[in-house]
C-alpha cells in the first residue's frame, strides 16, 4: 500500500476503536513483529499511546534497547499473518520472511513500517516508569502514515483465543466529543 | 438486562476489542457517568485495566475520592445515551435521570452498575502513580457481570467526532494466543 503522511492530531481516531496492531521493533540488525491489542490513547497531540509489551517477548528486549517502534494497523486481508506473528517468537524466526511481510523504511525511527498495513505510526518511548511493574510503555507518535485509498478499513478486534470481531458499519451521531 | 456473574479470567475478552464504555462513580451521595474509549487491559487475572480520566471531568473527582468505579459496556441500542453522557457534565446534571439510565447496586463497590449495559465490571483503584502526569488510573476488576442472553453485542467503537464503528461479524482463526 502506498502511504502518505497523516496529521498527528488525527491519530487518536485510528487507535480509539481498539484494533489489533502489529508492533515492529529494530535494534542492531535484528527486527521483530509483535501482535498486540493492549494499547490505549493517553493524549491527543502530540499523541501519546500506552501499551503493554510482555517481558517474555523478543520485542520487549528490542523496544527497551532501541526506545523506538512502529505501530502498524492491519486489516482482514492479512489476518493469517497477524495470527502467525502472534503465535511465533522473533527469537526463533524472522517474521518478515516467514509471513511474507514487507519492511519499508520509517522516516524518524529505525524500526520498519509494514507495507501491507494500511496505517503506520512511528513512535519513540516517552516514559518507562511503569515498565518494571506492568511492562507498560508510554509511546509518543512522532510521524504517522496512512493509505489514503483505504476508506473503511476492516480492522480486527480480538476477543481472545483466536476469536476476532471485524470492524462493521459506521454511524455518525450528533456529538461534541473530540 | 438481567446479569450474572462472569469469571474474572475472561474479562480481557470484553475490553480487548476496544468498546466505548460508560464509567460510573459514586462518592458521598453524588454519582456520575462518563463516556470513555481510552482504556487498555494490563493483566489477565486478576484483571487490571488502565484508563485515562481527564481532570476536567466530574468523574475524575469522584474516582479520586472514592477509589472505586464500574466500567459498563453499552451497545448500539443506547447509542444516543452514550453520546449524551459524553456531551454533558455531571457537575450540572444527574446523568442517570437525564438519560433515563437505571442505576443498580454493585456487590463490592459503591458506584452503581448501569442496568441497560450488557456487561459491568466493578473496579477498585490499584495504582495512582500515573494520575498526576497523565490522568491514568490502573484499576483492578474485582467483580464482573454479564447478560448471558447477549451473544453478539453491538458494541460501539469511537473514531472521533461522533463517528462510531459498530461491531461487525466475528471470525475464528487458528491461534494459540490467549
Amino acid at each position: 500500500m502506498a502511504k502518505r503522511t497523516y496529521p498527528l492530531s488525527k491519530v487518536y481516531g485510528l487507535l480509539e476503536p481498539g484494533p489489533v496492531v502489529l508492533i515492529t521493533t529494530a535494534h542492531k540488525g535484528q527486527t521483530d513483529i509483535m501482535t498486540q491489542s493492549w494499547h490505549t490513547m493517553m493524549e491527543f497531540d502530540p499523541p501519546l499511546v500506552g501499551c503493554v509489551i510482555s517481558g517474555i517477548n523478543h520485542s520487549f528486549d528490542l523496544l527497551k534497547a532501541s526506545r523506538e517502534c512502529v505501530i502498524n494497523i492491519p486489516t482482514l486481508d492479512i489476518a493469517d499473518k497477524v495470527v502467525g506473528c502472534g503465535n511465533t517468537s522473533g527469537r526463533k524466526i524472522d517474521k518478515f520472511k516467514r509471513f511474507s511481510l514487507t519492511p519499508s523504511p520509517a522516516a524518524l525511527v529505525q524500526a520498519p513500517l509494514i507495507k501491507e498495513c494500511y496505517a503506520s505510526l512511528e513512535c519513540v518511548v516517552a516514559d518507562t516508569r511503569m515498565v518494571n511493574k506492568y511492562n507498560f510503555f508510554v509511546l509518543e507518535v512522532v510521524k504517522a502514515w496512512i493509505d489514503p485509498a483505504m476508506k473503511n478499513p476492516n480492522t480486527l478486534h480480538h476477543f481472545g483465543k483466536g476469536n476476532f470481531m471485524i470492524a462493521g458499519e459506521t454511524i455518525r451521531l450528533a456529538s461534541r466529543m473530540k
